[in-house]
């Protein structure tokens, strides 16, 4: 059993690391830090954790961190992670962080996108991008994990084995992306009311969100050039999915056999990851609930085009199932432990 | 008061139709055909509509009809309309068809798309595409409308002034597509159950939808030449409305303040048409409820690429609604008549 | 054409009666007040009115009201009515309160339930409670009206006949009610956002929710003797709809055909409440969109017990579509004016 | 490892069931019974179990069964139950029946409520109320249980501890009940669709719904006399949860630290039941996704009333959770085996 703690706990990324951590056999959680929450029991402010887990939060104490813990997941907001990491990283712990603080190769696309500087550009050259099916291999021997982005694990797993195979052009690749409404966070924004969302669904920052970037790192790295997309994310009105529609031109005539062929050689090892038979297409209900990617396609013969369809649970692929596979390929724990519930459906 | 006649009158653009004719000042329902609820009031099928609308619904009668209507809406399945419509036509009816039937210029494109032979292809040259805002003229003059579909109408209003203007290139169009679940229609299969679309989202009939067809004809007209899309649909979770977004290369240097003035030029007398200022993105809930489009949109300068987002009441703008505007124009009333109450927003 | 004011006009409720008011052929609205966006265009806060409603948003300024209104609609928080209203009434306006501070006949039942005590004691003698189907008399002669509240509304409508009749026991009446999440209003509160309420429900605020006295006020007026009754305020996932399910022992043995003939029989000449025949239950989206209000019965025998679902548009028959009949009678005007829309249904 | 079959596990209630199977370290499903899905994989028909549970469904064959199972669960329609597992039951099957077929002590009730007549009122001797709180020790002696229904689980076990104490009046006892669209099952009818549901609640089968039968046997037992409820169920807007709201009357001065107790005491060894303190009131998704039941209660000191809310997951612990914890403690396993999950909250 290792020790672990989650900082930032109360925040829907946070208590769902919280959620899965408290079944996951070779895990014990022992601190939940909250600035907002301090004193209260996790359970007092997610009642579902009622007598599975309640102990207190507490506020972030370095030196108390680094002498309870093994390993430490990071849920906190975008810019509070660079400040917070440094400090436990020295202390030797093994950190998750589920910011996108520490996804990037290049400091200047982190500066760029996310318009501040960062304080440990040198802790970027650390830090392993934790898209776990293509990075299993660094994981195991880092310390520091950036946790990818929901949108950007959805769609980089729908589009790297294309291009790593080069059937697909480089130019002209679009990915219109729909997630449900948890992705936004424990926030109390009028926007995410519930009269405001239900029964209505928006595009949003079109050509601005910081994801892109994130996305076009790793499909500039699987294309060997850099490739530039075109990333649309939506708000549709569920709570847990993310649905990404990518379209590319193909870059010569293939058929579908041997597209399909590539998908499933590509991720032939890969328990969470299912590929679907060509013509099948996903929906984000077989995924939700669980820590699988389904991934479908179809091509438009008079197009010469292919639209891939992917589908995760934001909350458990999209950031916390995915830390704790990060976990588990630092720790030499079987990569599925704790992780190989399957979806909901209902 | 012209005497109106509803075909179709229990489905859902049926029973839509009723609802918008049943407030509007110059017109008195006679007719509701329902083959399934002959002999029950309409108000016992829609208890929705006890004390407003309570007459009994019949079989058809294609002599009944004609001898006490002078409009007719046909909102039949596809397929059968264009069985029903000839005879009505004969009659001297005025009949807009809320199918799929009569909005082909070319009839080999129907057979194409539908996979069925038309039985009366003479009339497809009789009849007008009912999309309002760019067929109006001919619309007053006929007796026979084809009433658009409801992603067409949402696609081709965004697109057609950019491709009026020449600014985007013809390749690479493409259109993704989210409905609400009302699109699918009065109908009782598991798929559109409360518990398999809650909490869902999917693509479908990705590069075989109909709708294709359909807003390539009217693309087509708009480019001068042969232009061919990609559309995907998308259900989601909620029960009314559209949103389209749609990707096209510019093929030129344009200023966003250029294309924004493309928009309000083309659409500077259309009531129903609101176009939002540049990067202003709409929301399904801005429309639902409403006859209204709305349309905004964003470019990718890295890209030179525009992003188009419009949004529509499917049963309103893209079916019902529009189809009373039709009648309006056909008959000479104001073409808001009826029809200009705001979107519900909540 | 009467010249009408808004106050709280981008609130919930006040944007619903805008919404209604625009449309309603005898007024003219001309002024909207909203303390959070003076300056701004009503449609830039609710864009589903581009086009119908335009005009700026302003703070309060009563001697600018009084000179350009000649009704003003108060849709402020609870408390705050109470401050603006007497000073209004000075100047001679038709005043409709949305808010809990003119509903009631005694001072001391306000202050207990609400917990703070009113600077207008006096006005409450003035004003009239503005349940229309109950007070039509009374509100025809008055300039200040107290809307009811949604449950009120909903769970007075429907034990109102029995009472009155003499049916039903005057203990053991329960009211278990259930309310879309618009009845909070417009909220950032975490507990209405999107994530805490879709797929979730939960009853709140039992056997102290202030309209608990407001029921009980009116059904004692019924009864002729204060009755008490159990209220049991629900949240349930959607955005407008209020059902109450409300059980009360029968005193004697009576037929159902008798039951339903005292309901017919009360509500004869009232448009907007449909009562139901005998074990037709009726359900919350019959009503949604509309003014009406559906009532149905069941009996149980075993028990001699009545159970009676109510349903209504919170946010119109319990809010703003009240409201807007109260003026109707005011002024004059037909009742059902501006307010005969069929419920939506979809 | 025991061997289990789950027959009807097409269903919603069989599906989950599988779910929950899927994942038990004590068991391997074998045989999963489907008419309609004979010869497909149950992977195929529900493919978020994909790569965890992908064996073919079958028709029924006792034979088959008897040698291939230890254990079976029969997830059939009611009236289906009753005609399959005599059979089983010969065989020496250990069986637990989701239908109402074996949930009654006495036939006539059965037979009453259900209007049809019991083939086997032998086998109700034997069978076992699998209410696991309440029959523990039988349930561990018997090869035959009736597992309870949804609204009967969440209902009982909300007011058993109460009549037991003798402190609430027999008379009087009314459930309000609110359910997700799962309960109704899989099914086609139009009543249950997307459109149809959402945004939309309503009561039905008020008075006449056959869990009313259920409810009424075991609080008769806790009472030691017979006691008749209001039982009125309601559908609402949301998939998985059941909410039960019961009002009784106290029989006595009590005071809400000596309710609490009267709970406290009586569950006090229950992992599956949480008692919250006086005055909190549970809600449906600290539950939903587990088989955790939440059971909190309010006063009303002018009524001398007491108002219980008690809230479950109704596939869960209303339907397969407690088939498997009966199969648990039939088998000698640790009650919690495979069920101890939290709650998904989101």
């Amino acid at each position: 059993m290792i020790k672990v703690g989650v900082l930032g706990a109360t925040g829907y990324a946070g208590i769902e690391t919280v959620r899965l951590l408290s079944k996951h056999p070779e895990v014990k959680i022992v601190k939940l830090v909250s600035q907002s929450f301090d004193g209260q029991k996790i359970s007092d402010v997610y009642p579902n954790l009622a007598g599975i887990i309640d102990i207190e939060c507490s506020i972030l104490d370095v030196d108390d961190i680094a002498s309870s813990c093994d390993v430490v997941f990071t849920a906190l907001p975008h810019g509070v992670s660079k400040e917070v990491i440094p400090d436990l990283y020295k202390k030797g712990l093994k950190i998750i962080d589920l910011s996108g603080d520490f996804r990037y190769n290049d400091v200047s696309v982190y500066e760029k996108w996310y318009k501040e500087s960062h304080p440990a550009p040198e802790l970027l050259e650390k830090s392993v991008y934790g898209l776990c099916e293509l990075y299993r291999d660094k994981i195991k021997q880092t310390n520091l994990v950036g946790n990818p982005g929901c949108y950007t694990t959805c769609s980089i797993l729908a589009l790297y084995p294309l291009l790593k195979a080069g059937v697909i052009c480089h130019d002209n690749i679009i990915i219109d992306a729909k997630s449900g409404v948890t992705g936004a966070g424990r926030t109390t924004k009028l926007d995410y009311s519930f009269c405001e969302c239900t029964e209505n669904m928006n595009a949003y920052k079109i050509a601005t969100h910081r994801h892109t970037s994130e996305i076009e790192q790793e499909l500039s790295i699987a294309a060997g050039e850099e490739v530039m997309v075109s990333f649309t994310p939506h708000l549709v009105p569920l709570k847990r999915g993310i649905y990404s529609t990518c379209y590319a031109n193909l870059s010569e005539d293939i058929s579908d056999e041997e597209i399909e062929k590539i998908y499933t050689e590509f991720y032939k090892n890969e328990f969470f990851v299912r590929i679907l038979p060509h013509g099948k297409i996903p929906e984000s209900n077989w995924v939700a609930g669980s820590n699988f990617v389904n991934i479908g396609f179809e091509t438009d013969k008079r197009l010469r085009r292919i639209i891939v369809c992917s589908t995760i649970d934001n909350l458990i692929k999209g950031a916390a199932g995915q830390a704790v596979q990060n976990m588990n390929i630092m720790m030499g724990f079987d990569e599925k432990c704790g992780l190989d519930m399957p979806a909901m459906y209902l």
